[in-house]
């Protein structure tokens, strides 16, 4: 299967898995120490990746936590982000300047930061309050962080449960998605290689996904137009530039927004011949309860969505890696 | 001038203005009563105003306020609403279903709703706590509110001086910078009249009206593809997609976002030359005071992207008015 590496991959989940009792004893000290409130900051990805976490958080929580933008706390300000308030940041280079201010304001205003900084040397690493140094998954990182405060505020009874099936079935669950998903992919990239434009439309915690896809992927990676949208503002505007052949992918998960996706995947036959479904419905995800399978939505539509990068970065013989601008460029 | 009635536009936001003793009755009584925290709810263009009005607000406030997306609130909830929340909805047509539906739920959560319902005789409007019934002026109406609640909070000592120009200075500010656009408004339809898509970068209080102008205006009623993005997350991924011919344009407003426009536009020349950049700093807004013209910013923006509007609606043959989906099947 091109570009995959089974080993690599189960290792890279299971390590992050891992990182858990690490974790959970940050979590479990600030918990004892008390605290206001979390706030999520990030900026492009990751600001994306915080949106994923925080209408995770909102199904069960009763605490305040929301997302901030870097750029927009370092101008506009939060007064909400003071003494007694967790800011948590993860960066993979610890390099992203708009992160680096944000951590020093909100250190600054009394806040405490815990950070997942991909290289443990970088100066963001050293600012952070607490640093959790391990690559990748990011929202799984996240998620496992989330999970911890809710259940240590009495709002996760199932959370033993959760992580007893995470530990023991994420890395097969995943992987078997991905090998089922490589014939797709390539079908997918096939049929969309020469788009002009590409709608993608999520919700739930896959939306931040859905925004970083287009985003992050297609424009930053794959050089490609994109535009994401919420599947509960689909039908406030947008779908009105909708015709026959307008290329669109509906995200359905299986989280509490599933109905949102689901309006919008059975809406659009009647209005366009050129849509594709991705539900996870329709992966097995074996060893995974019911319960449960909302959790990892968005964990199952990435696996999905790499085989169709895999497979577009080769046809359209446009490495991932290269950029024109983005750090190519002062601005 | 096209489509301009002077009279009816004056007359409108004057009208709008003096809302304010109604609305402060309804404010200066649940700051009495004491209150938890303020939800702005809201789906598509009100979604919008709902962003714009939080931005607004969190430059000054540390009041608990927050944007909740009515079809995501009534999937996912927000442990959030409950008894101490003041929601706060808009609705032109006191018709739409998320918006109904969440007021229901907000209200059995304990929540209080204010309602700028603009048909009185409505479902909705009978629904809510509060009812203010007066039409257009959306933003004008919220940042009312918002203002007065930041008063009574102690945050905003000069909410007095703002309003004293406002009633004596905004609808003369806005009509004068409106006619001033025209012809700007004309050149840029007639420029853009045919592109296949259009991206539209705005920050600060008008990012909501970013995100609303690309999508409700556009999308909904020019039927021409665009992408909004905030200036904050261009230069994270998406600008990539950006060469000569790829029509860009930048909101640069006057509040505490500008910083953020500026960098965008600074930037464009380097890599795009078909970008227009819309500076509410270029009109003169008589009797405002420099303090005072960011609260107004995206005021002047509207009335700016009107002038397009207009011209665009002629110069293409497409009334506004028409819509292909949008409450025209069922879905």
């Amino acid at each position: 299967m091109l570009k995959f590496d089974e080993k690599k991959q189960r290792d890279s989940i299971n390590g992050a898995l891992n990182l858990r009792h690490e974790i959970n004893k940050i979590a479990d000290q600030l918990h004892a120490e008390g605290y206001k409130n979390i706030c999520w900051l990030g900026i492009g990805g990751t600001y994306a990746s915080c949106m994923q976490v925080v209408t995770h958080m909102k199904e069960k929580t009763a605490l305040e936590t929301f997302v901030e933008n870097a750029a927009e706390y370092c101008t506009t300000g939060n007064h909400r982000i003071g003494k007694g308030t967790i800011v948590v940041i993860s960066s993979v280079t610890g390099s992203t300047s708009e992160v680096i201010d944000g951590v020093r304001k909100a250190q600054a205003n009394g806040a405490v930061v815990i950070g997942f900084v991909d290289v443990i040397t970088t100066e963001l690493a050293q600012m952070v309050d607490y640093e959790i140094a391990y690559p990748m998954n990011e929202q799984l990182k996240f998620f496992m962080l989330a999970d911890r405060f809710m259940y240590l505020a009495g709002e996760f009874p199932r959370y033993d449960a959760l992580y007893k099936e995470m530990e023991a079935h994420l890395a097969d669950a995943l992987i078997e998605t991905e090998k089922e998903a490589d014939a797709f992919g390539l079908a997918f990239a096939e049929k969309h290689k020469d788009d002009r434009m590409h709608y993608f439309v999520g919700a739930g915690n896959q939306w931040g996904a859905t925004y970083s896809y287009a985003m992050c992927y297609w424009e930053e990676q794959h050089w490609i137009p994109t535009k994401s949208i919420h599947a509960a503002e689909f039908f406030h505007g947008m779908f009105e530039i909708i015709e026959r052949d307008t290329p669109v992918t509906v995200f359905v998960t299986e989280d509490s927004q599933r109905v949102l996706g689901e309006r919008v995947a059975q809406f659009l036959p009647r209005i366009c011949g050129n849509y594709t479904i991705i539900d996870t419905a329709e992966y097995a995800l074996d060893g995974f309860s019911k319960e449960f399978r909302g959790d990892i939505s968005h964990l199952v539509i990435r696996v999905i969505t790499n085989r169709i990068d895999m497979h577009l970065e080769n046809i359209n013989c446009h490495p991932m890696e290269i950029r024109r601008y983005y750090r190519k460029l002062e601005y």
